[in-house]
C-alpha cells in the first residue's frame, strides 16, 4: 500500500451555518476513520441546497478516497441530499419497493403514522447500496464512483453511529487490510502543559512526534499516544509508549483512558472502601457535581456543604470566627477548617475544602482574583495548597476543582500504598 | 440592493480535522456577519497545506461575496496561509518594513524575544491591506479581488475578535449600507419545544417563519426573534415581535437576552433583597454550580447541602427517618423536607430541594430511572413537582436543575407581584 488513504466529511444543514450550532458529527467520524489509519483532509458544511451539496460532493470526491456525508436524508422538503448526490455522481434516482417496506416497517415499530412525504426516502440512487434504517426512519446509502467510496448517513448522531459501525467500518477494514491505529490517553493532574512537554520531549525521537499529542484544559493535561500498523504490533507498540511515558511522568499520571480526575478519584476510593465529603465556597457545587457525574459515585460520595456565605462556614462547618476575621475567608486556615469540618460533619474518611476568589470582582492587592486555597483532610491529617489561577470566573473555578481532585487522588493513592 | 450578500468561512489547521477539536471561530464570525444581514453559505476546514488552502480560497471566492479565513498566520513552518492566499489570488508576497516594525514592537511589548522565523509574518500579499496585530503578534490581511472581499485573521479567538471588530465590521457596514439584522432571544422555562411551537405557530405568518428559530436544551427553550432592515426599523420590528410572543407565552418567558435561568433567578432575588439555599441529592452540586456561575451570586446565594447519602438528609437537613423509610429518598415528602430543611438550616428566604434517580442504575418499577422530585420552600410555603425525565444521567440532571430553577423563578416572581 503506497500512501495513506484520505477522507473528507460534508455536513448538510442550514442550521449548521449559523452562530448557534456546529457540526459535531465529524468528530465521531474522524475518530472512527483514524482507527483504520485514514486521515481527514477536509471538512465542509453547506446548507440544504441541492446545487451546493452536489458541488461539494463532486469536489470532495476529487480530493479524498472516502467521502462521508451526513444530514438531509429525512422526509421534509428541506431534505435534498439524496437528489444532490444523484446529481453529483450523474446517476438516476428510482423508487425502490424494498426500501419502501423498510420505511413502513420502521414507522410501524415506532408507533408513528407514515407522513405523506416519507416515500421520498424510498428513492435510491442507481447502483448504490441503500442502508436499512434500524434506529431512525431515514435510509442511508453507499456507492463507489471512480474508485472512491461515498457514504451518506443521517445527521442524527444515534442513527449515524449505527450506520457508521454496521456499514462503513467493514468497508474501512478492507480499504487498508490489517492496518490499524491504536491510541491510549494518559490523564495527568497537577501539571502544566509546557512543563509536561519539556519532560517528555526526549521520547519524541523514539516514538515519533506525530504519534504524541498534548491536550491541556484547566488543571488537567492529556497525552494521546498513537501507534499505527498491524493490529497486534500496534497494540504492543502503544503499550511500550505508555510504559516509557509513565516512567518519565511517574505519579503525575492519574489514569489511562478515563474521562477525568473525578472518575479516578471515585475508582480509588471505591477500591479502598473509603468515603468522601466536600466543602465548597467559590466553586459553589462544581466539585460535587463533577464527582456525582460519575455513575456509581454513591458508593463513595456521602455529600457536602456549599458554604458560600461566611456564617455558613462558621455555623455548619465549624470554621472559627477568629480565622474568618483575621485570616479572611480565602486563607489557608479556612480551607483547612472547611476540609476538616466537612469530614467530621458528614462523617467521611476524606474531606475536601475549596475557598477562593473566582472574580471578576472581589480581589485585593494581597488577595488577587484567581487566588484559591484547597485542602484535603484524611485519616493522616490535612494538606493545603494554593495558587493564583489566570483566566475568567469559569476557568478559575475549573482549575480549582481539578486541583482539589488531583490532591485528593494523590493522597488517597499515598494512603493506599 | 438585489439579493442578500453571502459569506464563507475557512478555518486552517490540521488539528481541527481530528477527533478532538472543532473550529469554533466560525460561530463568532457567523454571529457578527448576521448582524449585517450577511448569510454564511459554506464553511470549510483544511489542514496546514499550501495547495489545499489555496484551492479552498479560490473555490470560496467563486461562491461568496465575503470570505473569512482564520489560522495559519503565525511564525512557524506550519503556518502557510499567507503563501496559500497569495497563490489563490495570483499575486506576489513581499517583505514590508512597516509590518516588520509592528511585529518587533509587539514582541517588545510582550517582553518576548523575536523568534528567528517571525519575519515570515512581515511578508505582505501585493495589493492587500496588512492588519496590525494589537493582541497577538501575527498580522492579518484584507484584500479585494474580482469584487469579492477576502479577510484573513489569526486563529486565536482573542486576536480574531479584535480584527473582526476593528477591520472587518467597517467593511461589512459599507457592503449593504443601512442594512442591519437585529435579534432578541426569549428564554422559556418549564415548557417543551413542541408545545411552544404549537402555541406560537400562528405568529409565523405575521413575522415570517425564517425570522423565528426555536432552540431547545434540557428544560429550557430559546426563541430567537430576528428582524432585518434599516437599523431603527429593525429594532422597532423586533420589539413588536417580542411583544407579540410575550403576549402568547405569558410568564413562561423567564427573560430576554439572558444566559440562562440561573441569571434570571439571581436577578429576581437581588431585586427583592432575598436569599437562597439549596439541598441537592441526584444533582450533587449542579444547581449550586449553576447559580454561583453567575457573577455577583454572593448577593443572594448563602449556600447549601449536598445530601447524597440518606443519613446526611436526616442528620444535616432534618428529613424524617420515617419518610426516608416509608416514602423513600426519592419522594414528594423528602423533596419537601430537603427544601424546608435547608431553608431553615442555612437561614435563607428560599430553599430548593432536588431528589431523584439520575441512572443508569437505581430504578425500580415504581420509581424508574429519570424520576425526579423538586421542591421550593419560601415565605408562603412549599411547592413540590415531579416528572420522569428521558435521557442519560447527564441529561436527567440538567433537566432537574432547570426545572427547579424555573419553579423558583415563578415563585419568586409570584411573591414579588
Amino acid at each position: 500500500m503506497d500512501g495513506t488513504r484520505t477522507a473528507a466529511c460534508l455536513a448538510v444543514g442550514t442550521e449548521l451555518l449559523g452562530a448557534a450550532r456546529l457540526d459535531r458529527n465529524s468528530l465521531r467520524i474522524a475518530g472512527r476513520l483514524a482507527d483504520f489509519g485514514i486521515e481527514i483532509v477536509e471538512k465542509r458544511v453547506v446548507g440544504d441546497d441541492t446545487g451546493r451539496i452536489a458541488d461539494a460532493v463532486t469536489e470532495l470526491l476529487d480530493r479524498a478516497d472516502v467521502v462521508v456525508v451526513t444530514g438531509g436524508l429525512g422526509p421534509t422538503s428541506d431534505d435534498v441530499t439524496r437528489e444532490a448526490v444523484a446529481r453529483a455522481v450523474g446517476r438516476g434516482l428510482e423508487h425502490d419497493h424494498e426500501v419502501e417496506s423498510w420505511i413502513r416497517e420502521r414507522y410501524r415499530q415506532l408507533g408513528r403514522e407514515v407522513p405523506p412525504l416519507a416515500m421520498t426516502m424510498a428513492r435510491v440512487v442507481d447502483g448504490s447500496r441503500p442502508l436499512r434504517p434500524d434506529r431512525g426512519t431515514a435510509p442511508g446509502l453507499m456507492l463507489t464512483t471512480r474508485g472512491r467510496l461515498l457514504a451518506v448517513f443521517p445527521g442524527v448522531p444515534w442513527e449515524l453511529d449505527g450506520m457508521l459501525e454496521r456499514d462503513l467500518v467493514p468497508e474501512l477494514e478492507m480499504l487498508q487490510p490489517g492496518l490499524r491505529r491504536v491510541s491510549r490517553t494518559l490523564l495527568l493532574g497537577g501539571v502544566v502543559e509546557s512543563d509536561t512537554e519539556e519532560r517528555v520531549r526526549h521520547l519524541y525521537d523514539r516514538f515519533g512526534r506525530e504519534n504524541v499529542s498534548i491536550l491541556a484544559s484547566a488543571g488537567v493535561v492529556r497525552l494521546v499516544l498513537t501507534a499505527t500498523g498491524e493490529e497486534t504490533t500496534a497494540h504492543h507498540h502503544v503499550g511500550e509508549m505508555e510504559h516509557a511515558f509513565r516512567e518519565v511522568l511517574g505519579d503525575d499520571v492519574a489514569g489511562c483512558d478515563v474521562d477525568g480526575l473525578a472518575d479516578v478519584v471515585v475508582d480509588r476510593l471505591r477500591q479502598g472502601g473509603q468515603t468522601l465529603a466536600v466543602a465548597e465556597s467559590c466553586t459553589g457545587g462544581m466539585l460535587g457535581a463533577a464527582i456525582t457525574a460519575v455513575s456509581g459515585a454513591s458508593d463513595v460520595f456521602r455529600g457536602g456543604v456549599l458554604s458560600y456565605a461566611d456564617d455558613v462556614k462558621r455555623d455548619v462547618l465549624g470554621v472559627s470566627s477568629d480565622d474568618l476575621r483575621h485570616r479572611g475567608a480565602v486563607s489557608e486556615e479556612v480551607a483547612r477548617s472547611m476540609a476538616e469540618g466537612v469530614r467530621r460533619r458528614i462523617d467521611a474518611d476524606w474531606g475536601v475544602g475549596i475557598t477562593g476568589i473566582a472574580g471578576p470582582s472581589g480581589g485585593t492587592e494581597d488577595k488577587p482574583v484567581g487566588l484559591v486555597y484547597w485542602a484535603v483532610a484524611g485519616p493522616a491529617g490535612c494538606e493545603v495548597r494554593h495558587r493564583v489561577f489566570a483566566g475568567d470566573r469559569e476557568r478559575v473555578r475549573e482549575w480549582s476543582v481539578n486541583s482539589a481532585l488531583d490532591l485528593l487522588r494523590r493522597r488517597v493513592e499515598g494512603a493506599g500504598s
